[in-house]
């Protein structure tokens, strides 16, 4: 019953899918129209204003060099990076680095109109304006979703996975504007609003989504050799640019190169702790690529939001040896646990990268903002790094440190509960989600090539060798039957 | 006789290609050894110089910090980007990758001495400078050969490649002149002088080079599973950093920066199409991955000639939603024409991806700036977007307009005529290009490695019942014999 | 006997490899503790100071922005330029990439620390200040041990490497101490301390290592088709962030824009007499891959010392095509010759990658030095590019070429010396090193996933036939019995 009724599942999407797609783009070229326009530093006429007026003596103060090499590392984070690291499965490669792709253009200009509308939105004119730190959170917006997809690979159809991004946009913009601007916390990286959030976003929704009888039809849900070797590119670019991604939105000059040499140290330190609870775990000591794969970033995630402040080269070491140890150990047991007791179905382990070293980076922010002191930052540079000005500028920095710990709670409450209620609308059967004997394959969704060609001289050999035995075998058992 | 032909063919390249290497390279030497010097950027006396006559404050307003991030971001593009997605191939990798880089490389050398002598050649001194912009530059110059060599991918020889990249860049040369400088066009990216020229300049030669008798043997012309996924290695990076090619050598500040913006926005807007459009097309909506390797990419080749323009981002959303559903569409069905009808092979679809999509974007950039008012860019913002100086500062922007259209058609004229009379040159039977039968075979120009070794445990176990039922029949054979 | 011994190695790392990562890591943790700080341009306290004191009108001046962009390129060079380089064996890529992932983040704490005693330990606080730059030397620290691991790729363990690179970073602080402060050489993109350096030291340790009964057990020592294809991924990472390496702690303005300018000619150079090497030394002209992976990159190690002085273009294409033609010889003779004659082993060919070309480029640094004048360079361009300040006052090019040849020897001898020192350290057995036959083979220190689902359809109808006909063969051989 359960597989007849799996083996009659619609996937089909040729309606819904390009639907969904012409609408929505339809949608966002209307909206841009209403509401997009360039900032200051991209408009012509405008630059050239403001060049005049702020003495600016070269182009080279436009915000764009600043930011831009900063912004290309982000976005290959996103695009190659989480699409790459989704290959890993033997036969959902198309789905993990394809869908990433859609999902990740859908999102990034959705994200331009919401972040737009709650930060940029000048209220006289009614106009958003967008310039190239507009780009990078658009991209950092899209990363939220694009965590929650880790959670539920292989198991949802590419509407579906729609209608997650573009629920995930609207959340992720809603939850940033209340941690941003009014708890004014700081949060350069995103360890809670992007990771926090995003990684306990995918966990309820994959939640909703159990499938009791997945596990019957996990012979695809696992990795070939030159799929894990795929995933081995999203990882190196992921950990590369983190550096780029804690950095690309801080202050200018001192700001962006600290949160670098910040994450830069911290993710060193989590890929020998990594390395070492990894082998610690095997039989041999073994490596597991699925470990060298993930945790080895939990330091990145884990120094999103302590990379701006004065953590101090040491701190950032002790924040990736910790995260690098609960990341694996994460994988190692509370995966399982997970999938076994609490029904929560996680294809990447989002929990153990993004959720948990998130939500541990937002506590570390709290404590490090805690812990300031003029001494170290000086009385400029307390303000400079916390923003303590216009209602914020009597702020102490134990109320920061408080109030970053609330931003925490609340973008993981957010990604609970909004998590919990997208599952729910993804269950109305009409999103053509794959049955369980079809999870984690590429052949529900994509034109997936034959295989015949490749098989290499030995086994056409072999081939051969059957067809003569099959003519000598019959012919064989024809002399037999007479 | 026409196999008896084919198996006869002599795809011999020993004295060939090392003969073209060698004394092409030592032509470059020698050409560079006369011409070509640093500018006064990278020149440590002229720059001191500079620096002193040009009150500069700084060493960070080289023009070298202000086109560097992107001019990597265009070599990335260029060799991995082209390289990897012609990889798509099933045994046709090394080629895709391999060729591409000896071809890029070899240009880049010839592109710097024509583009010198037609564009920085010091009349006085008889010399040619060159900095930052002038590689960005050479990169463009190859991407025109590049992109012709998509349309031959698999059915030409390394030699023959050689005398495309030769004879494509000396055209290139001579239409970039006429365009820019005779015509004054703008074409930051290169939608009329690199996708259009290139994409007609490759169509033209396989047209000429047309293999009657090559679709019986394309058991080699598809892709599989992995290769699949190489390809998407060079589709991602052509996507992400085609921001950086559209803007890398526009204005200083806002020019670089808004054509950033407007081409992060048509290809964001052109991957939605295409995935409409795809899933359109396929039974049960399965996507193709030809459509998402290659058409995602059309929105930016479109946006090459207007993305410095004040199209507006919502414009910028259009091209994009124009030109991925143009793309995908010749996919489906412009490219089965050309082949069975017209008569032309193109390996890659670049009558897709580079010739249709620059030509819509030559015109693009005709009606945008025929469009500008003063209103929007300032009167200033007209001149410095369009180069309105010197003999042109009383070009109106309608006049602008017809001389964009009039450039688009150059360099479709060019890469026609000049793709003809290369396809004649290669006809002669002496370049060592393959016969029908070993297209798309990398055994025929690369060593290949042996692939006995991989078979994966259960198949040796294989091999082994093979022969163990070998003997098993045979001696049940002899016994029925006895 | 022989084989008794090898069967019975013990390849546990279960315990040595947690128990290095996890002192070493505790270790970096204190010692950052006790001696790292941020720099001026990276602490808010003292950067706000700095700008106040040295009048800087922008952040832009900041350190970060000129090095920001090219450190960003080094890293990605260091982590996916050289790990994917060495996926190119059958079975292992996962050991390529991934240790080659552990060694790096493991030197380039150490190598934080070695640099910082060596060249900017306050004497007065006891601190090291650390920016941007100390990044991009740790980067290039630790491509010393990478290069190191090339020569011992497949036949040696996780914690052998370790101490490599333990040693490595070590004596590479040390020879670049004494080659950069005090013979004062100028050494900009490491011919000297980085290629020949780590060329000749891992040559060294593998001479050491020697395994006489190797070439019996050689069916895993080389590539698939598509581990070739990997490869390639680093082989182009490598090769398009070269110009970025050999710049990326040059002298700000013209400085790191002529290094670029160099070596993206050199490089260009080297991929055209690779090709013609490599063409002319098969049979049918056939190209080889090991040559095209490797060869192609000589260019760019032997400009490492030169890419910064007025070397001319011509002059940087002249030494790209001889170092070309002289890696490429080495693939086909010298390789060979010395695994046969001299009894080492050098797995991916250091020998001619990195050893002679970064001789060849300490040698070419020493001559265009000796050979640079006033009128090329200017009185102040002389004094800024080779840094005659201080003590070094009144040196004079043909000293300062002198010099430059006896750094590239001091560098060779610490290479030799130290790294048969080492060796000597890895011959103790307790390291866990492989087995004759069990060298290139991932399962040693990896979890491989098992390969049986990845079976096309037309092999499973093999797998099927094969038990069809064991039925009817024994149905048929019981018959007989009968």
């Amino acid at each position: 019953m359960g597989n007849y009724f799996t083996h009659q599942r619609n996937t089909n999407v040729r309606v819904s899918l390009p639907a969904v797609c012409f609408v929505w783009q339809i949608a966002m070229i209307i909206l841009f129209g209403v509401f997009i326009r360039y900032d200051e530093e991209s408009d012509v006429r405008l630059w050239l204003e403001f060049v005049e007026h702020e003495n600016i003596t070269s182009d080279i103060e436009n915000d764009f060099y600043f930011r831009y090499p900063s912004f290309q590392d982000v976005h290959v984070m996103i695009f190659v990076g989480f699409g790459f690291l989704m290959t890993f499965l033997k036969r959902y490669s198309f789905g993990g680095v394809g869908f990433n792709f859609m999902i990740a253009s859908f999102g990034l200009q959705w994200a331009l109109l919401m972040q737009g509308w709650f930060h940029s939105l000048d209220l006289n004119t009614g106009k958003i304006s967008i310039g190239v730190e507009s780009l990078i959170n658009a991209d950092f917006c899209c990363a939220g979703s694009l965590i929650a997809y880790g959670a539920l690979l292989g198991k949802v159809s590419p509407v579906q996975l729609l209608v997650v991004t573009l629920f995930g946009i609207t959340l992720f913009a809603v939850e940033e504007y209340i941690i941003l601007s009014l708890l004014h916390c700081r949060d350069a990286g995103g360890s809670m609003v992007i990771h926090a959030f995003g990684g306990y976003y995918g966990l309820a929704i994959s939640w909703i989504l159990y499938r009791p009888n997945l596990r019957q039809s996990n012979r695809l849900n696992g990795s070939v050799y030159h799929s894990d070797v795929f995933a081995m590119i999203g990882t190196l670019f992921l950990w590369l640019f983190w550096p780029s991604f804690n950095s690309a939105i801080t202050d200018h000059g001192d700001g962006q190169h600290r949160a670098a040499i910040n994450t830069y140290l911290a993710l060193a330190s989590s890929v020998l702790t990594t390395v070492a609870i990894s082998s610690m775990s095997q039989k041999g000591g073994k490596l597991d690529m699925v470990h060298i794969q993930n945790a080895t970033l939990a330091g990145g995630v884990a120094m999103g939001t302590a990379a701006e402040f004065m953590i101090t080269p040491y701190g950032s070491l002790i924040v990736g040896f910790c995260s690098g140890i609960i990341s694996t150990f994460g994988y190692l047991f509370v995966t399982p646990f997970l999938d076994k007791y609490l029904k929560l179905q996680d294809t990447c382990g989002v929990h153990n990268l993004h959720a948990v070293p998130g939500m541990l980076g937002g506590f570390t922010g709290a404590i490090v903002a805690a812990a300031a002191t003029e001494g170290v930052y000086g009385s400029e540079g307390l303000k400079r790094v916390f923003d303590f000005e216009g209602d914020f500028k009597d702020r102490s920095v134990g109320t920061q440190g408080g109030f970053q710990a609330a931003g925490t709670c609340v973008a993981i409450a957010f990604g609970l509960v909004g998590g919990a209620i997208v599952g729910l609308i993804l269950k109305i059967p009409i999103w053509g989600d794959p049955a369980d004997d079809n999870c984690f394959d590429d052949e529900v969704y994509w034109e997936v090539p034959e295989e015949e060609e490749t098989i290499p001289p030995v086994l056409e050999y072999n081939n051969h060798m059957i067809h003569k035995h099959q003519e000598m075998t019959e012919s064989n058992f024809s002399v037999d039957q007479s």
